[in-house]
């Protein structure tokens, strides 16, 4: 049988060593069969980073397919099956690090747009790419960059699909239409230290934690709602003592972290961290750091478009979920469009003999273009 | 003025730098003087620990004198006003490291020991001594060891006086008869570990803390009594965490210390922590250490006598306490005799520019040479 045209883009982009922030080619080997099609690109390096924004037509609304290039470090080379840079199939899953998460998308998206511009060469409004290298590390010279960018062009995106491994059992059966936002707290109380022979001339501040903490993990925040789950606050590190088991230490620090629903804003968050801790009569300090905003698509336009598609291709629709970390959908989401993520199966992404079927891969190429005829479709070659 | 003897063989120790645990010659200096008085010496050294136990007479109850001849570090010597291995004299204080904390003791009694035997020469009874040179260390090879080969002797001390710097205003105006016992406690909360985004699929050890230890903390395990404030638990150190901020740990591990009085026993307070802890059904275990029991000496022959001493020589009695850390007397209390401490002022110890005053060396002489004249006296001579 001779290999597909997804498989073989998928191959030749795992067999190029992106590990975050590096490219290794990629991007080059995506404007080269975008510029084919009459793409204009325009490449967006910032901070060691490679990025690019790819656009076909003239007027109307923006549909843009947004992605990256790096992947995740391999781990172990000799626990992998495989080498990870060395494409590999067996039973039908196509073997290597970035399978998945999401060299697999970028070929689908690719070859997406090959066969749709080939059948609607006079597309309606605006088919778009915007691609990172720097999704996978601190995230701040990549699609946020390319954000700002588009953001001083005035350029609006309408409708974005981010190939982020959205699928869970089977390709397709869940679409992200959103994701909580993350708050971090890293919070100091104060104490006076001393020796635990005399407690009553020191004033310890494990002590003091105790229950405020406790209160902050049994608080409800919000009780969430029909598209998020309640807001949930986790600790994540806490820290106190000189060592010795005779001194009572003078401060203790503790890092918390909330992935919020859209029912609670950052402000909110924190006005009832303070009110708990303010009426504990505890000494502390906070330093807050918002790393995402939550953001969500509700059920419109885009949404729908994608519905269609895996209908016409897989026979069922999506659920939509909101759960899970974040992604590079909540900056994409500042622009005021409509952002998706849909993607291959996660199961294996970030883990040893990260794989994909690669019938997945033909299939949501097949998703990925009925979404763009849905959307710009010129309607007279359908 | 002539150079008191108490003085000038204080200022011989303090001229010997003994920190823990060398001892610098002190104890040869000692041994010395006790041998030209007909005490029989056993040295005791063990684990690069010096120690020695004297005595002197050969039948009757056990007067022994304890004490150490190893010092805490000097900190910084620039912070010194003068070196704190040379002995210096202002406005009547003796300054020098150990001038407090002991080595001002150890010359009282000495000298205490020289002027009641002049006048005692058949006194009733055994005086003893029983020095070491590492009490301010870990304490394994010191008193411990002598405490060991004493039980081995079948020695029983009826009565011991230990060195320590009681005294807290003046000299003389507190004798410890007793003190707290120290149990230490070392516990691991499990979890499972995950990701701050899946808080369901993990089980945060932090959570689970909080209010089993707020409970720990809260917990009123006895009301002491009239010789013995109530059991105290102070935690020392708590610490979870991998130190990514977006990792719930697998475990968190905290130290606590109980220093507990009569009312309690190191059982009583292991059965109640883990009462609390069972309750909360959390996954922990805890690794237990008693640093030493309680000890205490009702009021009875030796207060009596040191409280008689007091008042002869200051004209005031002395309050007594269990208060403060542990000292070596948990050790010599496990003997089966009466203990007590009484010694200098102890506002400098330990600190920089440690220092003694001379009157209260030479009244402290005076108080030690009183109790062996009331406990062995011969009466013929006094």
């Amino acid at each position: 049988m001779k290999k597909s045209s997804v498989l073989a883009l998928a191959e030749d982009l795992i067999s190029r060593p992106s590990v975050t922030p590096e490219d290794a080619g990629c991007q080059d080997l995506m404007i080269g069969r975008l510029e084919a099609l009459g793409f204009r690109v325009t490449r967006l390096a910032a901070g060691g980073v490679e990025n690019f924004w790819a656009e076909r037509g003239s007027s109307g609304p923006y549909l843009c397919f947004a992605g990256h290039t790096d992947v995740v470090p391999t781990g172990p080379l000799e626990a992998w099956h495989s080498d990870p840079f060395t494409p590999s199939i067996r039973d039908g899953m196509l073997y290597g690090r970035g399978a998945a998460d999401m060299k697999g998308s970028l070929a689908a998206m690719i070859v997406a747009a090959e066969q749709f511009i080939a059948r609607h060469p006079d597309h309606l409004g605006r088919l778009a790419f915007l691609i990172t290298s720097d999704e996978e590390g601190i995230a701040t010279h990549g699609t946020r960059h390319v954000v700002d960018w588009l953001r001083d062009q005035n350029t609006q995106i309408d409708w974005c699909v981010v190939g982020e491994p959205s699928s869970e059992n089977r390709l397709g059966d869940v679409i992200k239409n959103g994701r909580r936002g993350s708050l971090n707290g890293r919070l100091t109380v104060q104490g006076v230290q001393g020796h635990v022979a005399y407690p009553d001339k020191a004033d310890n501040p494990i002590h003091r934690a105790f229950r405020p903490l406790a209160d902050l993990v049994d608080q409800q925040w919000d009780t969430g709602n029909q598209f998020f789950p309640p807001t949930r606050l986790q600790f994540s590190n806490i820290h106190a003592g000189t060592g010795a088991n005779n001194v009572i230490p003078g401060q203790l620090s503790a890092d918390f972290n909330f992935r919020f629903s859209t029912e609670s804003t950052p402000e909110s968050l924190q006005a009832g961290v303070h009110g708990l801790l303010d009426a504990a009569q505890i000494h502390y300090q906070i330093d807050w750091q918002l790393s995402g905003p939550p953001f969500f698509t509700p059920p419109g336009t885009l949404v729908a478009a994608t519905q269609y598609a895996l209908k016409k291709i897989l026979g069922h629709p999506a659920s939509l979920s909101t759960g899970g970390g974040t992604s590079d959908g909540r900056f994409i989401a500042q622009l005021g469009g409509q952002v998706v993520e849909l993607g291959p199966i996660n199961s294996t992404i970030h883990k040893l003999n990260e794989c994909v079927a690669v019938a997945d891969l033909e299939d949501l190429s097949r998703i990925y273009s009925e979404i763009m005829i849905h959307l710009l479709g010129s309607g007279r070659d359908d």
